[in-house]
């Protein structure tokens, strides 16, 4: 994949909401799903979703569209959803119990298969069926389970602390939910996760929505 | 604001951290900042940030940048964020609650003022100090606290229902955290959160790196 791909952010970003909208044909037992189609339902430009789709390598078939299983499968190889990721949450909070049964993320390849805290009456517990241990053995358990992916919803005062120390386990991609600026080696991938960036869109189209009364 | 506007979206998507860096700034002292200073603190090109600071309405003074009050305000200013918005909160679970709790939102304008949820062991405690009401209070609560806004957190078969509810009740903007695509009056206004999304740009860049390699 070359570096012209990684600049398409938008496009990637919208590819999860196709893959839902054309999962929804394929258990309606629809064959093929035309651009048009999507775009409606995600109030895009036809024009759009075909440059995003295009992407993936895919092409539609004229007045058919695209055959709704090659696309699937066509857009989760993309991202690399046609193969498993080992991850371990860090932080089982509020937030990190909220990802952990965050049943979308089954049909993406993540599997958050153990979560990491501080506090004494969480370790030994479960949540959503993923099990709670100590930070202290996170180095051990890395190396046993094959975990690549960190999902971090610890508090931001300790994001840079726990951030050194997956890095030194072997983490090498990091889902940063804390709203701290990781310092990392560059070998180490993070994604920082905001979720201001919605409300900012939210508010925009309340601020849109004013104007035109 | 134009519709225009509104179509620039990973513009208005980058807003957030730009005032999050800008306020460290601020803080440490710093009367000007400069875009290639916020450029490099976010691994964007300066070009790109001059660019989506242009939205706002704000122009850089050559060799000094932006003067770093001004540019907050500017920034604020479009998205709204120097008004407070009264908002709902739609369950209270684990989701829920660590929204309620994210103190990021403070800074934003966006004031959780009360909670609902359908569980009766939940009714009359509160989360992060917002209070938790019975969902049949709804429509009542949201007239007497003047919400606009209802942050949307049920489990998605119930979604829906509640988004029936809602609008009802006057509100005319969501913020969905479910992964249904919500049905709603023109008049109302919907940004589904997607939190897959940011995984699979996590995603595209572990792939661009194995093809590095």
């Amino acid at each position: 994949m070359s570096k012209q791909k990684i600049s398409a952010i938008p496009s990637i970003r919208r590819l999860p909401s196709y893959l839902h909208i054309i999962r929804q044909y394929r258990d309606e037992g629809q064959e093929y799903i035309s651009g048009t189609v999507i775009a409606q339902e995600l109030r895009l430009e036809p024009i759009q979703v075909r440059k995003d789709l295009a992407i993936t390598g895919i092409v539609g078939k004229p007045k058919k569209g695209y055959p709704v299983v090659a696309l699937m499968a066509a857009i989760e190889h993309f991202l690399g959803w046609d193969e498993v990721q080992q991850a371990v949450l860090i932080g089982a909070g509020n937030l990190g119990t909220a990802l952990a049964g965050y049943q979308e993320f089954q049909f993406h390849g993540l599997n958050i298969c153990a979560a990491f805290d501080q506090n004494p009456a969480k370790i030994g517990t479960n949540i959503h069926g993923v099990p709670v241990f100590s930070l202290e053995t996170l180095s051990h358990q890395v190396s046993v389970l094959g975990a690549s992916i960190a999902v971090l919803t610890v508090p931001s005062p300790y994001a840079q602390e726990v951030t050194d120390q997956l890095v030194q386990s072997g983490i090498t991609a990091i889902w940063n939910f804390t709203n701290v600026k990781l310092k990392v080696p560059d070998n180490v991938i993070v994604q920082r996760e905001d979720l201001t960036s919605g409300y900012a869109m939210l508010c925009v189209m309340m601020n849109a929505r004013k104007n035109d009364e």
